[in-house]
């Protein structure tokens, strides 16, 4: 369409999930920017293939521009995306699960 | 006992867990004492009931020494521990579960 207002009313189509991350992405890369870790909760975001990988690229997007970082935890349930020269460890104490 | 070597003889009869947990709880202490934020799954750990409520009460202490925090997410799968003047935000962004 040639203007923003048209493609989100032809967003209505889809569904609940898809709405909501479209959404929530926006506070998500607001609270980054704000300096702020988030821990996303991705569990029914996947179910939908195309936008989880959408909001997954745009997360890693911000975490690379912001130079934070971002990582999978829980089985990939969870999220975790860091702010501005916050680095996460990828070592685990203990015996891990 | 009258000396804590004769108290770690005498705990290698408890199960792993126990065992793992009260060797990894310093590491974790070390870690926020370094400012450094600490996600830990304690999903096993649950399984003892006592040796959870003692780790728990440590981090606990250790979160308020420091003037940091702990939160417990996943649905209290993991907790979250943060070091000196790192508050942790209750607010959810989006549906939550």
């Amino acid at each position: 369409a040639e203007d923003g207002i048209r493609d989100l009313v032809r967003s209505r189509g889809l569904g609940d999930v898809y709405k909501r991350q479209l959404k929530d992405t926006p506070r998500i890369k607001d609270e980054v920017y704000n300096n702020n870790i988030v821990i996303i909760d991705i569990q029914k975001l996947k179910l939908d293939k195309i936008t989880f990988e959408r909001v997954m690229k745009d997360l890693k997007d911000v975490a690379r521009d912001v130079n934070g970082d971002i990582i999978g935890i829980g089985d990939q349930r969870y999220v975790v995306i860091t702010p501005t020269s916050v680095k996460i460890s990828r070592e685990k104490i203990g015996g891990g699960n």
